[in-house]
């Protein structure tokens, strides 16, 4: 436990105390919340998409009073109106958001908020579900006060284990909250984790074995180098998508993934099941109000070069039986460009 | 999905609803509680150990009045007192207990209690966490409106899943309780078992294709021939321990564990210790007030005859070993005598 820690600390850039649950990021979500905001407390949800929108989900279920700012999906949350906000909301407690917002592809400048909202009394509290380790995440330098990670992401784990990193400020703030949580009581498990590092509950102890080797991976690499790598898949892979004349949905885009508007005249759902059933290439579509306008491609954890170069193919064949006027190569030719003699090499150990 | 919860039916002898949490049993207690008790509402617990206990601190947490009937650890509770307590809190809109008290090794009269509980508006929730699937646990036929039940006890698998098994009666309080709960929220969990079968959140999918794999095996051998084997381990347990000269602290002790007193003039901890040190044996010793004064042997699941006896073999070498006079071989002896042509055969598949 206490080597995994403190390889957790090494990946999200923190000197905080990380907590390991066992239950799914959405668990990991409700922790940070029913700790942070009593019950009647307020608090500001940056809405944009539907993960964000699944912490406005959460409070109310709670009773906890959400003031939801919501941009247009597609579109990152403006920092100058966080600021504004918590102006006009100076009793919220504390400030919800999303890293990369996975339901839409949009990164959120997660240093500028944390500088607004570390001027407050309030929180910034991040749901990096699939962000952190894929992307750039600077929990300390960005002041990020309670970062939520999830297993199956860019920790190239099964799911079953959300892992929180909770700064002093969010520690003063939820001793002073009488929490509705048991099992998600962060004292309970802070507590634990002074005594052991061990957790209160039994913990899902095969996921966390594996993860001391992931993690191994990842340090060998260097998180530094990942999330360069990353980077250069997104750029390629967007060159490749634009290369197709399609249009990249996101803005500004993730370097995580890319998400990609289905073009007129082409039904999103036959497209994902054709490159599904024709080459075992497993894109997600839209959800609700997205659904069927958009699909997404992930570029991080155990996805390489080689699988972006294929799918960028295979997308090119099936836009072409589809339809859709395609020059066969184009895309990956695109794409390639931006990975000759690329750094790092583009190949990671996990795979 | 589907084939997995119709072999939980199979395994818990219920036609209810069966739903998989991603979590530890305590989450799945929690669950139970949260979905079926409102805040402001009363419970009525059957305190008689550690875990029963657990369910008056998570119905604390949330606001719920709790009723917690009080036995001395290592007792059971008395149906009879099951009777005057509902007639006591006609207001109660349910009972909490245990099957199998692993703290102390006790089992409950389920059935008595759920026959009694039945005839009230109450609801029946049993953390049957360890239970189920090592000792006999009838859901339906013994009256029980929600069963909890672990992954990592006679499920054989790692900790990370919950399960529960709800009656119609349970969800019709559910359908009228607004919970303090969204990852746990069941009837979140109930509209996606109905649309899938599939679950809302993540779920930890290894840890279902492994339990798939262990139902196989379970089904294979019978759930009662696998109950009976552990009965036959748990006389020829008891009969080694008291061959000793040692005494069984649960009363009524429970067919998937035997509960052990720690002898006056023997320091329990050292005790433990010797037997992990010496032979790689770990048994659990007490918990809270009994730290020190028993120790415990689980005999269900991955844990079969041949366990037992070198367990039973070890104890003798390192009580002698500690100046307690002691026969070597005697507690072998006595506890074989029950598993001369016992059947069923004395090793199962899982193995």
């Amino acid at each position: 436990m206490a080597t995994v820690l403190r390889g957790l600390q090494d990946i999200f850039f923190t000197q905080n105390d990380v907590l390991i649950l066992a239950c799914s990021g959405t668990g990991g979500m409700e922790a940070a919340l029913v700790n942070t905001v009593p019950r009647g407390g307020k608090a500001i949800v940056l809405s944009a998409g539907v993960f964000a929108q699944r912490w406005a989900h959460i409070g109310r279920a709670f009773g906890i009073e959400i003031v939801e700012h919501q941009v247009a999906w597609g579109r990152a949350v403006d920092p100058a109106d966080v600021a504004r906000l918590l102006v006009q909301h100076p009793d919220a407690v504390a400030v919800f958001g999303t890293l990369m917002e996975s339901s839409t592809g949009v990164v959120h400048d997660v240093a500028a908020i944390g500088e607004i909202v570390g001027k407050t009394k309030a929180l910034w509290v991040v749901d990096a579900i699939s962000g952190a380790g894929a992307i750039e995440c600077r929990t300390d330098d960005w002041g990020i006060d309670v970062l939520v990670v999830g297993s199956q992401k860019a920790l190239m784990l099964p799911p079953g284990l959300a892992f929180l990193a909770i700064s002093k400020k969010a520690w003063q703030q939820m001793d002073r909250v009488e929490c509705q949580a048991f099992y998600f009581n962060l004292k309970l498990h802070r507590a634990k984790l002074r005594e052991g590092p061990t957790t209160p509950w039994t913990p899902a102890h095969t996921l966390i074995a594996a993860l001391a080797e992931n993690l191994k991976i990842m340090q060998s690499e260097g998180i530094d180098q990942l999330v360069a790598y990353n980077r250069q898949l997104a750029i390629a892979t967007r060159a490749g998508i634009e290369a197709l004349g399609l249009t990249i949905f996101a803005n500004p885009p993730a370097d995580g993934m890319t998400t990609v508007s289905v073009p007129d005249g082409v039904d999103g759902g036959v497209l994902l099941k054709r490159l599904e059933s024709r080459f075992g290439v497993k894109l997600a579509g839209g959800q609700m109000q997205l659904k069927g306008k958009i699909f997404r491609i992930a570029h991080f954890g155990m996805i390489d070069a080689l699988d972006i170069l294929g799918t960028l193919s295979a997308l090119e064949i099936v836009l072409l039986e589809l339809g859709w006027s395609i020059t066969l190569g184009s895309a990956v030719a695109a794409a390639s460009q931006h990975l000759v003699l690329a750094e790092p090499a583009l190949v990671h150990h996990a795979n």
